[in-house]
């Protein structure tokens, strides 16, 4: 299939907020998401970004039923390993169910890890939900492995009124 | 006990590269550290630094046995949820163990947490091995939420040969 992938500009934030929503819903979860288009065109296409973004996209004639032609993306963030130093996380990673199977995903997990090595890192880090069976055996098919099975590694979160009172001690 | 919390600066770089190797030893992986004072001076106090860090110091009468005045740090980046927006991530909380127990690695996350909130950011992020009790349940008792537990979330990695083979795709 003919598609490309490009990195993120201003003009994408629509799109990115329609898919962050799409992901959402089918993790379960779209009730979570507080993110809008405006936050994403502020926090990441204004100076000192807090994420970059990368697009797929296919040409006018594979474009949906309801005419979206950007079909798939992944956000990114520097990030750093005490042990290891440079590392690149990558936030979401999404393509619309219609264009899977196709290599959109791998291309977009492929690129982000690129962009890694780019900028001297020497590892991509990210979450997944462990009952969504088909996304960690994708992970798992291309090198990547599972340091909380592995290794014992838990995220851990602090958010809401608990943030606010744990900045207050 | 008498302690300060700021803002690492160069100088602490040698100390912090000593405290990261300590903290690897208690994690039993020392031989995963690859990272060096030299590192850290490049990657957190150049232009586009990829991690801050803050120090816990004791006045001089409290120093080691060894002369050591710096006793614990945190270091963290900018990162960013697809679902609540700009989030802060803490790479790294350790405290010498003579210190413990003394309210320096509450000061520690407390001033992450109040970091993060002066940056917009809504989330504080960060991971715990699970085997290490005494942090776990640290994190737990300061309002901290485990959402490997809770929502099944996972981390994965790719390093080394896989992300180079996975930038070639």
């Amino acid at each position: 299939m003919d598609f490309s992938i490009r990195a993120a500009n201003l003009d994408d934030c629509k799109d990115i907020a329609r898919m962050i929503m799409e992901l959402a819903e089918y993790e379960k979860v779209s009730d979570h998401v507080k993110v809008t288009q405006k936050d994403l065109e502020q926090d990441g296409f204004s100076k000192n970004p807090f994420f970059h973004g990368i697009i797929a996209e296919v040409p006018e004639q594979h474009k949906t039923k309801e005419g979206h032609t950007k079909i798939g993306y992944a956000l990114y963030f520097h990030a750093y390993s005490s042990w290891s130093g440079r590392a690149i996380y990558m936030e979401d990673l999404y393509v619309m169910p219609e264009f899977r199977g196709k290599g959109v995903g791998k291309a977009l997990i492929s690129k982000v890890a690129q962009l890694g090595l780019a900028a001297g890192s020497h590892q991509l880090n990210f979450t997944v939900l462990d009952w969504n069976k088909p996304s960690v055996d994708f992970y798992l098919s291309q090198g990547c492995f599972d340091i909380t099975a592995t290794m014992g590694y838990h995220c851990m979160r602090c958010e809401g009124e608990a943030l606010k009172h744990l900045a207050q001690l």
